[in-house]
């Protein structure tokens, strides 16, 4: 037999296969930018050349944090129970997003220190009533912290077990850029005042003390583990994100990470496991002082540059119709050939 | 009567009033970032608190260029009427983005160098069978300008007739950087050089060369209005995506802009009025040479910045979501009294 020509179609990898895909679609070469990065992304995690999105979800983890004591948040804790309230109710901004998006959104009480009333549509995960106060101890025991992994691990295994393939995290939770800033901090080994920002609107003297109490914090303690660093300096929101971006990782999803807090939780799960990286979206670039630099640790190319600093998973429902543009210019757009038009 | 704060609330001015409706809804204050700058635009143009977008529409301007006789584009001239059929046959990447993001899609001959076969839904508005070469003889006659100009404006009153209110520009025309890269020059007096681009694949001696026959056209004419700038330098489908403009603006609809050739239009509409600049929403920044400073010039924060340089309107067609969120966030999330949740 002699057939070198199919022999070398046939032994290109998937990798080249989708890069010869994209090149031939009817368009100069390049001039879709970073969607033809993301297209080639979705190809590979999802091994194949006419890659799907199915059921795309959002989950919006919420939690408490003992730190808020010291005065790090402008907002009041109990905004964070009210805010779990408003995205029942569907008047936050992710509800907003994710109806006009075709989100599937699913809010999770990992560790608000609140009781929601019967029948109110909130998953109850809660670990805790919140963290405790890490200026005095830590922020979680080892087995609290391990138990919101795992229960991150199992609301992502349902959601895949209901055909979703791409997911995104958002949080809820008042006073929770402060264990993000100290995640960022300790993984990356960045000064904390180049960590620590405004948050909801700290200022001035504000964001002074802000960033002398973490700094404080950080001293206090040695953890000498991933596991050991979240559940010191972490969040229940946080630690459940971290649990669900493994287990979306392991399960092949593509991983719409949205701003700072959703990023810190990147950074951790990265500790735990290197490949997560290469399922994530970066949805946006936060204003959130140090967002930037997590991103271009990562190394990350952000879909969306917006001054966004909300979280709630907010630019992750607003990048997804990019994400769909990846795909489906990827499976609709006509070749040079198939379109009769002149390539150079 | 004695009524101060009724009083005082009904003499706010709209822009007060959109600004008020915005900080109060349940998020930290400017945490939207552009989406919130994007919804006091939207509701100025419409006049309202509670804006709607309505039969959002493209419009695609094609036309050659008798410039490309001299070489400055990698394609070939029948690439232009190529890419017309492709349009229409539902295979380029515009129709991929506007039907996933549901925007009506229409094709407009201003100027193609073909004769489309009947039955072709292509909107005939032909002027010409593309410009004269430029380097020889001013590309249009004041007459075909103008003409072309009347076509554009027609084309948006028949949209406006049919209850479009937000309207998007793109086009295709091999060769068509280099007009506007002349139009960018003439208009915001910036060096030739720095608003010369690759366009389509032209880089090194071939940019250089690309480069001087702009400066050499540029140098033989000096033409004194807008008008008369734009008939020298400009394209068939440039000078009807100008018209089109001026008419979207004087019917306060929202303008679309999207890369490095609309963008060019919007300048010369500007010279022409310039209150168009009110009603411009600038899609993306541009992978194409120049943009950024036009960008700059207007003082535009675009939406997107995914290193596209395609036109077609691709970068209209991919941001309309956002200019949904804004509009959609506006009128449907909770304001902090709604919602019950603690404001600072």
């Amino acid at each position: 037999m002699f057939l070198p020509v199919q022999k070398k179609a046939i032994t290109m990898t998937l990798e080249e296969q989708l890069k010869h895909k994209i090149n031939f679609k009817t368009k100069p070469l390049g001039a879709l930018g970073l969607l033809e990065d993301l297209a080639l992304q979705i190809g590979l995690i999802q091994a194949t050349l006419t890659p799907e999105l199915k059921n795309p979800t959002i989950l919006v983890f919420a939690g408490d944090h003992g730190l808020t004591d010291e005065g790090i948040s402008p907002f009041p804790k109990d905004v964070t129970w009210q805010m779990v309230m408003n995205f029942v109710a569907g008047g936050a901004a992710i509800n907003v997003f994710c109806r006009q998006n075709g989100v599937n959104l699913k809010v999770v009480d990992a560790g608000v220190d609140f009781d929601f009333p019967e029948g109110v549509p909130v998953i109850n995960a809660k670990v805790a009533r919140g963290t405790r106060n890490m200026r005095r101890e830590p922020a979680m025991s080892a087995e609290e912290c391990d138990s919101a992994i795992q229960k991150g691990r199992e609301l992502v295994k349902q959601e895949a077990a209901g055909g979703c393939n791409i997911i995104g995290f958002g949080e809820m939770g008042i006073g929770n850029t402060s264990p993000s800033s100290l995640l960022m901090h300790r993984f990356l080994n960045i000064p904390i005042e180049e960590c620590t920002g405004s948050g909801t609107g700290m200022h001035g003297e504000q964001l002074t003390r802000k960033m002398k109490i973490l700094k404080e914090i950080s001293e206090k303690y040695d953890p000498q583990t991933p596991e050991a660093t979240l559940a010191t300096f972490g969040g229940l929101e946080i630690a459940m994100m971290v649990g669900a971006i493994l287990e979306a990782r392991d399960r092949q999803m593509i991983l719409l990470i949205d701003g700072f807090i959703a990023t810190a939780s990147v950074l951790t799960a990265i500790r735990i496991n290197p490949e997560v990286r290469d399922n994530c979206v970066f949805c946006h670039s936060s204003d959130e002082r140090g967002h930037k630099l997590m991103l271009e640790h990562l190394d990350a190319r952000p879909m969306l540059q917006l001054n966004l600093r909300l979280g709630e998973g907010t630019g992750a429902a607003l990048a997804l119709p990019l994400v769909h543009a990846a795909v489906n210019f990827l499976n609709e757009m006509a070749s040079f050939e198939d379109a009769g038009v002149s390539n150079k």
